[in-house]
């Protein structure tokens, strides 16, 4: 069959315009597009929906409920949640009130403020938090994280009350942070850090801690103010001789039996009680011991005394004229974050158990209020500590009225029962802590890293010994800068691979994933797998010339066909900038070098508005840009095989060249 | 057609053995995938490629050859080439001596300097670079930010021994910097410079070195020592008294003849010796201008005395002990990175128009030791200037040979003709250099960035105005964040968007590119657009279910079908880490409380490893991943129809439930 080259250009367009081509978007408006994509950028969940065609009396009300959720579940409450509430309110104050006095003891704070830390901020939390399953509460790593930073540029002992300025100034900053990143949407910056950072980091700052006990448990009276294990493996073998074996022995009795309880907890869920009483019973039985027996006269020290009375305003103490200014910023700046990221996960996680739906962004308004109340009334950073909590959901809360029992119940306590802690040994806080840390340390996860995601894993254990070898910050800013750098490297090297046909279909896949798909002879058809930008434009370049290269060799080598067309399968290409369209032009200049003709197939409405403008689609040629893989390849079989057959594969050759110019 | 519910299951089992399944990759060793990703990472362009079976005497002369690429084209060197290279070499060092002059004054550096550097450095170039166009010498912008970071430590006037130490040490940085990011075959950062920052960036630079020739042109005595607009116009106007006409008026005259002369080459590109020649001109006549009135008796400064003879060496002074070591190589590897960007687009842009290749990392490695050979021979910073090199290319160079002409015409000048530079106003030299920056402002290229992408253009700008109202730093590191944070952007807020059928087809397309393409009643086909990150993954959860409840939401208040499956198009998705899995895992829960089912369509290889590891596959369910968004659908479509008039609507609801657990 001999066709003359007019017929078959008649032919090719016929094809061409029997099939849906690749539509040019038409050109938006500059504030348009600028305006959804702020939209989509501060406000993915919509939060005005609810608010379109609703009265203004009606928009108050629903306003009024946006930033107090308390006004929209107070009405529909019951009875019988109030009976569940508080079992749940009871069971978190056992555990609220040691852990207070340990975790402000950590911070190098005074004891009672753990305890006023858990009345003003839950109660505030209350009113605003959208989440039913949070208790509120300080946390042993932002604990750590205040006295590490702090104790840089004040001494605690030795100037307690600067110390104390201080912190509250920290919590100060720290909620208008965290509020401010709620109000201007910019709650994604808790994004950043990924479930492996998370991971590394807790278990990091657990090891940590737990070393820091160490100074309790051994009963030493000095102790390093650095937080890494040399430091501390240097201070505590640097003193053997200071050991004292009461405080020992009362200490590993205790994190026994607080091991003990938690692991009944955890083979029985519903013996939940037993670990979530456990803390109290030992400070309880702790006390009584050293009481009995006069032990405190024997090396093991106790709290002391605690005064009795609910929290003092603090308003005055916030020190913003100190010279340590920017120190409290930056120590508030970044608990502030770490206590947001644990918060917001520990919120979303049982809300995903229930069924309901977090809104991020409101809650940082509400842990930022919760501290902005707390730092004025003699509190320092709270947020929802994931032990906590999860006592909280197993003793079966309901809302967030708990957290006001929870409040009550240490009111009750900062009023009446504060001198029964003077007996109380700091080494049962030791264990207290040293237990729950335990717990913080998730194996499971870091090995789930390792089996799923390699990079992950490596993200973890960056995070892990930054924090175990260097300090809390460097361990955050390595694993936070290994995850940026992997996402910056998904975009540098992005994978490119070579397509072939499944059998039976019109459908092109990678011949690396299936092994059945068979490469179209004549036709090299890449696809590139990630958006085409500077950072990685020199890349594709270099790497899409070399495929060519390495294709026109081994076809050379095999006296196959030659090649003649290269298609590039843009389906995954998501955006483009200039340095890509430069990339593309000069792809188009190394086919036509090598006489081949360039084809692209399935661009996307961004990346065509672009090749558009730039005049790279009539450099193409807008009748080699197809919708499909299957049909470039068709048009390419076509111009193969007609004009092979009407004028043999000389002329093709130049009849392709010609089409380049 | 009533059909049994175990003849329907029958039906749809076959239909999804008929067809090409997703394939699960085959579980890599982990350290082979390892080294084939080091291998894209660092070694993209296959340098070992031409090694390979090849003797080892053979790959001792191509290795010599990779370093050292005139031995490769040394031997085929002819005597048409020399002819070419001449013409070229003499017009480039008639270009050179001026601009070396001038430049070596912008960095506060002894005029004699910019002679001294354009006589070594291109010798090493041409031995070791591969570019046959670029024309080595010295830049106004690293001359500048040489002035400006090493000015703010050592003062170039009070002190020019020790500032003289440290241009020579802050070269040598340069130089060691750029050759091991040649060496760790680390190129790529250059490539995060992208095109529209360094238009941004030259603009500026070239604005702020032309304010900086207000002093000269002026005639001014005191100058202040900052760059940024607002000092230098501070210091121009604080000081009008002092303004000298005679010097401001030869200024002009020159400015304008070589504005001029400029035109002309680029309205006749066969007259470029014309702008080649005419710095060297002006320099000669505005010489003999003064010599002859005895200007420099009345206000007109003059370079005065240069020093007969080659390049001493400095290596003596290269200052490793000194307490500015710091500024001299945080100087060094900022210089240097700037240098080595301009000078790899030059030698891309010239391999481009003459089809050859460069090679990135060794550039990299050739200008480290021309810097690293410089600095031990009293010369600065040089690299391949664009003005240069363009001269070079249209005086039709052939290879680098005319590197080395250049240099032989200045050494011919150092050994001999200094004495005549004594009278040769610094006037001219200011006109030289801002007739040379002015085409470094690139209109052209800013609007095209407008056009073609607002995003780029901002980067421009940011670049632009970091530099002209701060610093050159300030304005370099603004636009490096700015074009990082659309690249993070990018990677936290893809794109998601609701496919349509292409009408006779079996392909989907999003609805908003493609008019044509229509909904399929009771499915929901959502295409992401971008990896599935950390960074995005709490945002594509949450744009996910807001996509799938107005979905719900519409077509309830339509009373239309009610949607049943939630189709997820991962083509583009190339790669998901931990945190995408979860989010899958929570989207398939949410598709659950819905009673939806959820199908995926066209995993990648790196995607459904990931997904088959975390029994995700199994949580979907195998039979509900599908090649095609076709496939696809029409299984959707055969169960919403089959089932439909087999049991009804309402048994289908259940069913569907009762599928999901």
């Amino acid at each position: 069959m001999v066709n003359t080259e007019k017929d078959l250009e008649q032919q090719f367009t016929s094809i061409n315009t029997s099939i849906q081509r690749v539509n040019i978007p038409p050109p938006q408006p500059f504030f348009k597009t600028f305006k959804s994509s702020l939209k989509e950028t501060f406000f993915p969940d919509d939060p005005f929906r609810q608010f379109k065609n609703q009265s203004s009396s009606k928009k108050f009300v629903l306003g009024l409920q946006y930033f107090l959720p308390i006004l929209e579940w107070a009405p529909r409450y019951t009875f019988q949640f109030f009976k569940a509430d508080l079992i749940a309110g009871i069971t978190i104050a056992s555990l609220a009130i040691p852990q207070g006095i340990s975790y402000a003891k950590l911070a190098n704070l005074p004891p009672i403020l753990g305890l006023y830390s858990s009345f003003v901020p839950p109660l505030v939390y209350a009113m605003m938090g959208s989440s039913r399953d949070l208790a509120v509460g300080t946390v042993a790593v932002a604990s750590l994280l205040t006295a590490s930073m702090l104790g840089k540029e004040v001494n605690a002992s030795k100037n307690p009350t600067l110390y104390l300025q201080l912190a509250f100034t920290a919590t100060f900053f720290a909620g208008v942070f965290q509020a401010a990143l709620g109000f201007l949407r910019l709650g994604f910056i808790v994004d950043f850090l990924s479930h492996a950072t998370i991971v590394g980091f807790m278990a990091g700052a657990a090891t940590v801690v737990c070393l820091q006990q160490l100074k309790g448990i051994l009963g030493l009276q000095h102790f390093t103010h650095d937080t890494d294990l040399v430091s501390v493996m240097r201070s505590v073998f640097g003193q053997t001789h200071q050991w004292r074996w009461e405080s020992a022995v009362l200490g590993c009795c205790f994190l026994f039996l607080l091991i003990l309880t938690r692991h009944i907890s955890i083979k029985r869920p519903k013996l939940f009680w037993i670990s979530a009483m456990a803390p109290l019973t030992s400070v309880i039985l702790g006390s009584l011991l050293v009481y009995l027996t006069h032990a405190d006269m024997h090396g093991v020290q106790v709290i002391g005394e605690l005064k009795k009375g609910l929290n003092p305003p603090s308003y005055s103490d916030l020190a913003f004229g100190s010279p340590h200014l920017m120190t409290a910023i930056k120590t508030g700046i970044i608990t502030g974050v770490i206590a947001l990221a644990e918060g917001i996960a520990v919120g979303r996680s049982f809300a995903m158990f229930k069924n309901y739906n977090i809104d991020g962004n409101k809650e940082m308004i509400a842990f930022g209020m919760m501290n902005i109340a707390g730092s004025c009334t003699s509190c320092y950073l709270t947020t929802g500590p994931f032990s906590r909590s999860a006592v909280n959901y197993n003793a079966g809360c309901k809302t967030a009225v708990s957290n006001i029992l929870m409040a009550t119940a240490v009111m009750i306590t900062l009023l009446f029962l504060t001198p029964l802690f003077y007996y109380t040994p700091l080494v049962v806080l030791s264990s207290i802590i040293i237990s729950a840390m335990l717990g913080l340390i998730d194996y499971g996860a870091a090995f789930h890293l390792w089996n799923l995601d390699k990079f992950d894993f490596v993200v973890c254990m960056s995070a892990y010994f930054g924090v175990v070898f260097g300090s809390v910050e460097i361990g955050l800013v390595l694993a936070v800068s290994v995850s940026m750098l992997r996402v910056l490297l998904f975009v540098t090297r992005p994978k490119t691979s070579v397509l072939g046909k499944i059998p039976n279909s019109m459908t092109y896949r990678s011949v690396d994933q299936y092994s059945v798909a068979s490469r179209v002879p004549g036709v090299l058809i890449l696809h590139v797998d990630a958006p085409i930008y500077f950072t990685n434009a020199s890349y594709l370049r270099e790497r899409i010339s070399r495929w060519i290269d390495e294709e026109v060799d081994n076809l050379k080598s095999s006296g196959e066909t030659t090649l003649q067309y290269v298609i590039l399968d843009m389906g995954a290409v998501g955006n483009i900038d200039t340095s890509g369209i430069s990339m593309l032009e000069e792809v188009k200049k190394h086919t036509d070098r090598h006489a081949l003709k360039l084809v692209l197939a399935n661009p996307g409405s961004e990346v065509m508005m672009k090749l558009h403008k730039s005049k790279l689609v009539e450099g193409i040629g807008p009748e080699w840009i197809y919708l499909k893989v299957g049909e470039a390849v068709e048009a390419c079989n076509f111009m193969l095989h007609s004009y092979k057959s009407a004028s043999g594969p000389t002329k093709t050759k130049s009849e392709t060249q010609d089409n380049n110019v």
